[in-house]
């Protein structure tokens, strides 16, 4: 099996990590814009040798993993060089656009919109991390645009590595996920940005926090450069998840303002259903 | 050695399970306000009988561990049951009231203002940990109004159980506590309601969300009556850093909806440097 990569940071490499392992035999080339994440991922045993035109042609899989505005503009391009019996899948945040951009393209057939929940805040080869994606959903878009035999290639992969298989449109999955990811990329990092104000000139007092402040922001340590095209894709969807956030928060402060604390005991025990809705979310295992 | 605890959730009950192990020869007397808890914490072995009047004024020390509102009823009466030689000490999240209450009590040099910066979102005697305190932080308001020989027998405690010590007065400690703690729990909350209100129709979607939205909801599972006291007593803090937090999100929604996506990079960029404060944070070794 040759299995192309393009763009070997967390989730590229993650895939390298499980596909070497479940195909001992299996032959990696990876791509990545960076040249430096590319000697790391070779130096790391993720990928054997960089990936040229002629890999893309001879692949059996290529697994583009890169930023969102980069795959709009990469995606065609690589469809254009790989071979009929190649499967091209991405993994990324936001699947209308890259959905569109690929519509009318003589190659349709060979590309698989994917967007495996799974991840970390940390980015780059050296967080690659095996058995990322075990107990993880796969969610798939438009399968019906992508041949048969190139979806069951994917499938038997995603078997593998032991991951759930959800599908749905575009819309559905850029509405949804700006709801249960997004906002809580936007609420993590304005979280940390409000508290490193207030504390500018008091940092010891960082030795207050504990693990609730940490579990909160910890998405704010996420990649800039990987985040801002999700919401310029998604501005629509974020955008109203947003606004009716910044209304609860808004109401639960008026509420507190006008001692109703009946009403703040009452906000707190409904959303205490939350409870069941987590118990259903694979973690990771391995991160630290 | 003689313990009381009063209250024997999470925060007694692990301090019980600790002393337990520490000193395996130590007499544990609880008391809850809740009969089924005394009931759990009997049965889980947390405490060895139900503690009455004549355990408080034998006691070496006595830990209360209540929501804030009780803390503030019930400590005054406490005092006046435990011996000369008795330490008592709370883990309240706020420091600024229950310092006020026993500001004036004969026996104000009994007792010691403690917030042990540990915890889970859980509650009960069945959710206390073993070694939970272990790396974490206890702050200690208002040191100098304790019995010197008192304060010995606390820290000798707080040492064997690994604790580091933080010396703060109540007010700061009230102030930043709301930035690290108070602030994350209102934010956790409100984006579970936000979310859970979205979703209301379409239950499944929750397949979509990911260790990331775990993560910055997880705080909404927390108990109402321990947190509506505490945003009670410490309002004001928490108002000013609500607004701020509520700022920010406004600033993000502006410059998303006026495709300022440099701005929006650089706001994520800038916040990144959490990672570096977030390194110091101890987490829990043991929660699930």
């Amino acid at each position: 099996m040759k299995v192309v990569i393009i763009g070997i940071g967390l989730i590229g490499g993650s895939f390298a990590r499980d596909i070497k392992r479940l195909h001992p035999k299996a032959k990696i080339y990876g791509r990545d814009v960076n040249p430096a994440h590319e000697d790391e991922a070779r130096v790391l045993g993720l990928i054997d040798e960089t990936a040229g035109g002629r890999e893309l042609s001879e692949a059996d899989m290529v697994i583009v993993s890169v930023p969102v505005d980069a795959l709009l503009v990469e995606l065609p391009g690589i469809l254009d060089a790989v071979g009929e019996q190649t499967v091209v899948m991405d993994a990324g945040s936001t699947k209308s656009l890259v959905c569109k951009v690929v519509e009318n393209h003589p190659k349709r057939r060979n590309f698989l919109a994917c967007h495996p929940i799974a991840g970390t805040e940390y980015s780059g080869p050296s967080a690659a991390l095996d058995g990322l994606y075990e107990g993880k959903t796969q969610i798939i878009c438009e399968v019906e645009k992508t041949a048969f035999k190139l979806q069951e290639r994917a499938h038997d992969l995603f078997r593998d590595l032991g991951m759930r298989i959800r599908y749905m449109n575009p819309e559905s999955h850029d509405k949804h996920i700006a709801y249960v990811s997004h906002l809580s990329h936007i609420s993590s990092f304005m979280l940390g940005k409000t508290v490193i104000e207030m504390e500018r000139n008091e940092r010891d007092i960082f030795d207050m926090a504990g693990s609730g402040f940490e579990s909160t922001v910890r998405l704010a340590k996420s990649s800039p450069a990987m985040w801002t095209p999700i919401f310029r894709q998604n501005k629509g969807n974020v955008l109203e998840i947003l606004d009716a956030y910044i209304g609860n928060l808004e109401a639960f402060r008026d509420k507190l303002s006008n001692d109703d604390f009946n009403g703040i005991y009452q906000e707190m025990d409904n959303t205490n259903k939350i409870r069941e809705i987590l118990k259903g979310i694979p973690l990771n295992n391995k991160v630290k």
